[in-house]
């Protein structure tokens, strides 16, 4: 995958900039499971995200764990590279969720033209500034968590009711079921799928995990 | 107050984007408690903090709140201007928590510095950078919460031992008590003390709100 197609703005990059990119980059491959980054750990760069699945979480002393956000194909993983951003002042673990293939783009080469290029300091401020909403949103989810609940028991009362966990509804509907807007409910829908709970497709919704959805639903 | 001491990085800007901003920007003053900034009002621009004090903070449906960070002298406001950054999707809520004088800068004009000048646009991503932190860390602070309730619980207990309000105790020495780092301990202390309950100085915490410490140890 040319690295043209994971950067919006690669063509307003000078030649010289796309050059000392494309020569630094390099290919890295983690199985499942694998631990790519923690605050203990080097500063490996910024990791693009050819095939797999990465995880972001944070760990308490006691090793409870929190997913803040899930990375797929052509995601751009900037908190593997804190050390580009001195103001980056939280320890975040990255890992392989799935076989992955990543490019990596070592920290020093990124920072470099990050500091001479607008368009890339720009574009490196929305990944930032969307990473920032998705935590934000899980902010509101586990201060005010009735909505995850709520939604849940929903599903499993739909299932029983429809006697299948493959259920035909908009999420539209379950909105309005629950008195919440429809992007919320995609939302908290697409969690739950990357969850492993539920499978979507167009048109229905497909409980895959329903001993999970329950233990959610009532913990 | 210059533009100059609010942005380190102002020698960077070309004389053309000085003058841009510096003829755009205009004073306003924010009496206490006046709401500055919410999703449903317009985008106002960056705000630089003179004097005063502001409070960013996120509502729930149903009123609840949190404050995520607060704001002071030469500290700067990015979310006042999330209209500059697309990928901004939360909604935050700005307030002035003091009689507060403000610099706005509008959002166009900020947006089209930034678009054209790499050092307005890292410093810009530094800021956000450190927001992001901070509410890393309250994350962890709301999912792990022990630990602003062992410390409300000491100072309690330290209080009641002295029979005074005015404890003389280093952090470190608290640290050792808790089973905690110093900067952890500083770091809930200026917590606390934003929110009133105690005041710190050189080598000695006052308690001044002993009931919202109770309040907070045994809600």
């Amino acid at each position: 995958m040319p690295l043209a197609d994971y950067f919006p703005i690669w063509d307003k990059l000078t030649p010289a900039q796309q050059n000392k990119m494309a020569r630094s980059v390099c290919q890295k491959s983690f199985q499942k499971n694998t631990m790519i980054h923690n605050d203990s750990m080097d500063c490996m760069g910024l990791l693009l995200v050819s095939t797999g699945q990465l995880r972001a979480y944070i760990l308490s002393d006691e090793g409870r764990e929190i997913t803040i956000y899930r990375l797929f194909d052509m995601d751009i993983c900037l908190f593997s590279a804190s050390c580009i951003m001195h103001s980056i002042q939280f320890a975040i673990t990255i890992e392989a969720e799935k076989d992955s293939n990543v490019l990596v783009i070592p920290p020093e080469v990124y920072h470099q033209i990050m500091e001479e290029s607008a368009p890339l300091a720009n574009y490196t401020n929305e990944i930032m500034a969307s990473r920032f909403s998705d935590v934000m949103w899980l902010i509101e989810q586990i201060m005010w968590k009735s909505f995850d609940k709520r939604l849940a028991a929903f599903l499993l009362e739909e299932t029983a009711l429809e006697e299948t966990n493959s259920l035909k509804i908009t999420h539209e509907i379950i909105g309005n079921h629950l008195g919440t807007a429809r992007e919320v409910v995609t939302r908290m829908l697409r969690y739950f799928q990357n969850e492993g709970m539920v499978k979507l497709s167009r048109g229905s919704i497909e409980v895959t995990n329903i001993n999970k959805l329950k233990k959610l639903h009532n913990p």
